[in-house]
């Protein structure tokens, strides 16, 4: 009964959200208008394949190899696909370097791994190297819009067993993931989980299967939430890592991702024009110190509030002025939340606001901005634009919100295959490490990546910029109690 | 033969520019996704009104006043385009105040002024503002392309006699030129041109009615670059007000524009990821600088060309590495051209690019990237996107150029209206001090903008930054030997 | 026998310096030429009143008051002190705020506690506030040279027992502190240490009093890893309190005062230009960061080196080119280490360095720069200012060396009293917490300051910001699982 | 009787001010701590030899070469001036280069030049730098204070004819001045002055003498008033050239100095922290904008104050909050003035700020801050430090003000050589240029200096930055109008 509760919420989510299920800060170029680093492609013909009635479940595919393991829109659009996947693969220097350094060893071979994540043409590329690493997998969406249906056809052409397609019902969604779990000849002994409904549908339904699972690995806030309470309720009987917490992950994430996606989302949807602009950052997190760091840098004024005295005392000594949000909400032309917390921006701060003033979110919920008590008779809606709507009040003042209060740079900006590769690039090295890890390294809990592996995914990274790492002497690492190879700090470090 | 020769050139010109005729940074909101600065409307209507195949010229139309001195595509369409332009009126904050501020004194009265310029929702609030100061007006369009119908339909439902829509042929546009010149119980005193098209078709073809123009005021450099040439000739007969010039206009063009365009541009049109990256830009004048600070806020590794060493000096005072092209052409990310100079990037430094170089141009013209020899057997190109093009070498590499080299910033960002209310506002006060000098203050010369007209347009603008300005003291202002009224600096002051 | 030995390292270390014991980032005011935040005040008499030969031990002195429990330099001197005091106490805002906080409390009533630091003006305010609280106290120096002679008379003045001088022998040092610990009618309770002499002396000779004793507070590096080793050795009996690594502390000591302090040491000792150098730093830490920051701000370019991948990225998106250090050496300006390692910059560099090039080091010890390989016959050494060597190479070449290798920001600049009070908060918040901590709380270990405390201290400094912090509601408190007067922060953040 | 009143004024303003007679942004450095770029030098025994009573002009004193056509404190100390002077040539690249460049070319050959100016290791590399390009001068202090008198001594033993001591009498000064104007065999043809004074003298009392000049260069504020005022008189015949306004002396002087020595002074003389500082800026010129970038560089909050609207708009794109005195004076930490007015901050604002308060000016004149009205009995001052004063009020406010009002930087920081590079080069090639102008180039009248020259200025100092120029191909130039060799933008260019 409780699969069944949780279905019906996943599947409440999933129609409810126009975006993501899960509240990890990550969109699919598919999702987008686009999101490429360097490289660009045509996306537009993600939808144009939903012109199919049939549902993938009753049609008969095989790929060229007369494979037929496998569910998809449509086998046939698979050379778009593969196309799509080549782009990323120059997209993501990260993930590919270690395909290659790690192709010989092979480190993940007899590794199989259950899949459950967004299928695009960034996931492609983390399958297709897990693959090359030695792994057999079987992979399942874990969003029942996310999928881009061409790099699912693309990947099971390849070879691959994918169950996923755009516009899946909630049956399908469930059945997709229980034909990853369960097939013939395949115990898997890994799961690579984005929302945890792979591992809670192996948990309930196949209790056996999983207690021969060997790791668990968890990217999404939400994921890893549940793995904490399956820990703390005793219920988890196999190591679980945490990536969303690694070093290097998080300030993709967060700082260095939202100090150019504030800057672009504001842009892309409002066209203002950032000089001489005050703006006020609920919130001095990594989030927060992204949005003031380029949002000075553009000559606007950034004012912070803030409830921890040590952020404060942060912003203060960055040049920001820390003040209580009333204090300046009558003359901002801006304001951004980046708490994590609820209704930091509320109606009474909103008929302060002047005339034209920009309401948006940056923070992990679409708590932050009490849009609700704005969806009154008093005041009118008019969408401007796509995520643009001007709120008016009865004396013609406007506010103008984006994106219904929900994450800002997740519904107007696009996200940098950099940023993908990293998180790839992070997974893949937790899978290895728990694939790979003598017995008793790891317990029946939740970890954090080793600090060594998270300076491997930086040392991947670090070629894009033509960065040259300096190794200690002997002499050196000796002096400093290292291992030359890392890892360089104490866990408690704090970059 | 002077004039066919002249129409056959801006004709072609106005052909093969996909956008603006005028080398003027200049672009209208009809002509791209967007430009709203807070507020923003839906702007794709612009497109769907052209389905009507009856030229203008041949239907009967009037407005609910029973107007008819006016030509546009189709009047019905008045209520779509008067919200844009009210819209337009709340973001430019600068030419409405003036409005306010002269409404009673009404320094245009008598001013009869011929117009041909951009037609749009901010050009509109322009003319309105023209009108209230007390002057009448007859209005065509500089460029056949980029007329807004729906504002030119609101227009001429407001009863001005405006004679343009989008798509004109050659005909058409000088036809509508000629309507605004020449009408019955019409002596046109005042020519406001962006382009200079006004200016030639009067001195052509009315050279006795030109005689009894008292002032013109021109905006685009070509237009500028015109008027000098005919004052060098001996052929303007009449004051000229070179706006493009003035202070704050050129501030605004160039170093605050580009500061944020040139991030716009490049995201919107390639989703690449700033930190760490390295940048070549080739020019360090307003438009370089703008571009190398917005940049290094974001994380770039800027260098510099220069050719002038003072500007070479302040690059490298401004933390900037100075360098040859050539030294540092295989290492960047991105090159940047902002020089108003031709083949600065060159085939020869294309071709030592690495892979996924991305290659713009923020200068004058299309000239800076030698884009003709890209066009050669041995490269393939591939359109990934509109303004975004793959040159794709023989051995696969592949450089990114965004807008066939033509000005990135104009194609692929959208010009803020807060930049389009600091040059109509520069306009109506060029037009108010030719049409009220006293006879002696100008000659038959080219002017630029008196400082202390520079200095108003400038105030007007402080409101919208709650910028509080401070008066000399009378002591004060004779310690300086000032006008309390300003001008405050000399005119070479180099702000 | 260990005693000895460790008395003589303390006494060689003490001779070698010339101006701390401790590789804590402090100096006190009567070191410099002057440190205070904004009030400044004469120091020049510092030194002036060492013309006194007849040791203090020797000497009968007495307060107003007829007090002769103390030792030092001359009573007389204390009016002078006083004021020195009384600055400190402007310049000191969080240590006096929370003396006015608590003064009621009297949160350390029946605390005794040893003390053992540098003894200056900001110290005192330490001494009296911890008095105002509660305490009884009795002080030593923990450095032979750096006592504040005038301070320490005032404070003898207004009653304490103070027991230190400008100018101690080893004996002198040693008896001063054993009269602090050892005397009539006296059995302290917790220790107040900074580089570990009490705790050290206590342990050694009067183990059954160490027993006594509540807890231990202590400040230094040097100090903190002795801790750390008698707490692995299983002699350390009592907890301790390492506040060197409480956050606020360390981001004052390391990110905002290297921040500041790199561009006033390079000033002051070579008034040199900023603008358009290039600039090499080894190690991108929080002092490395600070650094890099604060250079750029003035217009250099930076390089930084790096062994930790994680680091290396940090730089390159924050705009640095990442190199290794012969890339860049035969080019730079100026080369800062700031790694805490050993010969970061070799002899081999400094032959590579160009004429004029600035060496100096901003990291934790005085191995950075292997400074023992210039002392060589070929090279010749003169010394152009105070801290400032010109290192002569046998063709001309000369590198400026300053501060000898050692921590330039120490010898070449002074440290903001804000900085102490920082510090201070944190030490007396130590105490307190130690000293009211139910049983159990704190067994016989070495302990970081709670989060909340870390907090508190925070707090106290914001009023200089006139930062104003937001409160949670109960609402906004429940959703986030937080307590409204924190700590607001999982142990594990990062800052 | 003229000459006599201008006599009395020029002692007056000679003994006034304590360092420099002239309103230029200049300081030798022989008058501060130190002034040199990289290379340190001691320059403390600059005032230890005025140990001597007997006035030069009564000692008979010669080189080593038997000359005796000079009068210097002390022709033995020469070998020390010789090394000062062998410092500050390192520390000049710029005018080295120029010498190296045009030693063989002798474009000052049968120059005869009387030079009047701070007579300093660095005016001793341009004077030497003039003698190697052909020149023969004679030389005189603009200063009675300011002579460095070894270095004068080394130029007397190097053979020049050098009349200046440090501490000479008004009518020494004037003596000094005229045996360099007046001699057996000489007839002067250029005068490079630095104030007027030798212009002046030769005007007044060798007229005929003067009628032979082909030209003046005058690098002052004062000198070119002074000059523009007898242009205005008529009374002008030679040409002359105001060097004070060149591009490239200007944003050295202003932006580029004053960037670094606002962080300089304020460190110096009061030990702040300014991260989080708030900061108001009266006057947003070049000054103001370089003090504004720097301290929000280092983490200030900004405002300023502004009467000019375009200015005003600047600071507002820039990120300041333009505010008026009055609304900030309460909060603010510190206060700095840069507008070259007088009374911008007034008794009525100090009454109003907050304890602890720093003020200081960096503008032109030492009116800014209204000084006479904190000089009432109802106010203490105390000096804590040299240019340090605390002004309390009644109830104990205390006001912390730098140098008494007059230029903070001058007065509490250096001027590094670069910047005297920079001048020192822009005097020599005004000298060659007004020497070697052919006939009717420059008539009676006042110039800038011509913008190619300027250019050549800039390219001098290039090398400092490894800066490595573009050069214009043929047709690059063809196309710009321009030659490839310069002037490289129009006049009115505003960089």
């Amino acid at each position: 009964m409780a699969l069944i509760i949780w279905i019906s919420f996943t599947y409440l989510d999933a129609k409810a959200s126009s975006a993501l299920k899960k509240s990890s800060r990550y969109r699919s170029r598919s999702l987008s208008a686009s999101s490429t680093d360097s490289y660009s492609s045509a996306s537009c013909t993600g939808s144009s394949s939903e012109d199919d009635d049939i549902s993938p479940r009753e049609k008969v595919q095989k790929n060229s190899s007369g494979n037929f393991d496998f569910c998809v829109r449509n086998i046939n659009q698979h050379a778009f696909g593969r196309r799509e996947i080549e782009i990323a693969e120059q997209e993501m220097p990260g993930i590919m370097a270690l395909r290659k350094r790690a192709a010989d060893d092979k480190p993940l071979k007899n590794a199989k791994i259950v899949g459950c994540t967004h299928i695009n043409a960034q996931t492609a590329v983390l399958i297709e190297t897990l693959a090359a690493l030695g792994a057999n997998v079987r992979w399942a969406a874990c969003n029942i819009y996310s999928t881009q249906n061409e790099v699912a056809s693309a990947l099971a052409e390849a070879g691959f067993s994918i169950f996923a397609w755009r516009g899946e019902t909630e049956e399908d969604f469930w059945w997709c993931i229980d034909k990853c779990v369960n097939a013939d000849n395949w115990q898997p002994n890994m799961i690579l989980d984005d929302g945890g409904d792979a591992t809670h549908l192996m948990l309930k339904k196949y209790p056996a299967m999983f207690k021969m699972i060997k790791g668990i690995v968890e990217e999404s806030v939400t994921g890893v939430h549940r793995l904490y309470q399956l820990s703390k309720a005793g219920k988890l009987t196999v190591p679980a890592m945490n990536v969303n917490d690694s070093v290097t992950k998080t300030k993709y994430d967060n700082l260095y991702s939202c100090r150019e996606s504030i800057i672009d989302s504001l842009k892309r949807s409002t066209d203002l024009m950032f000089g001489g602009k005050q703006v006020v950052i609920c919130g001095y997190g990594e989030v927060g110190k992204g949005c003031s760091q380029a949002l000075k840098g553009l000559g606007c004024v950034v004012y912070v509030t803030e409830i921890d005295p040590i952020c404060a005392l942060q912003a203060s000594m960055d040049g920001n002025r820390v003040v209580k949000l009333n204090e300046v909400i009558r003359n901002v032309d801006i304001v951004i939340t980046a708490t994590g917390n609820k209704n930091v921006v509320t109606r009474e701060h909103m008929d302060k606001m002047k005339n034209g003033c920009i309401v948006c979110n940056m923070g992990h919920s679409n708590t932050e901005i009490d849009v609700n008590n704005l969806r009154t008779p008093d005041l009118t809606w008019e969408k401007v634009r796509s995520q643009v709507d001007h709120v008016i009040w009865p004396d013609g003042k406007r506010i103008i919100l984006l994106a219904e209060g929900r994450l800002v740079n997740l519904s107007c900006s696009s996200l940098p295959s950099f940023v993908v590769s990293i998180t790839s690039a992070t997974q893949a090295l937790a899978l290895i490490e728990l694939f790979n890890a003598p017995a008793g390294r790891y317990k029946s809990d939740v970890y954090l990546l080793p600090k060594k592996m998270d300076e491997y995914v930086a040392s991947l990274h670090l070629p894009t910029f033509d960065a040259h790492l300096t190794e200690l002497t002997d002499e050196q690492a000796k002096y400093m109690g290292l291992n030359k190879a890392g890892p360089f700090k104490p866990n408690y470090y704090r970059y």
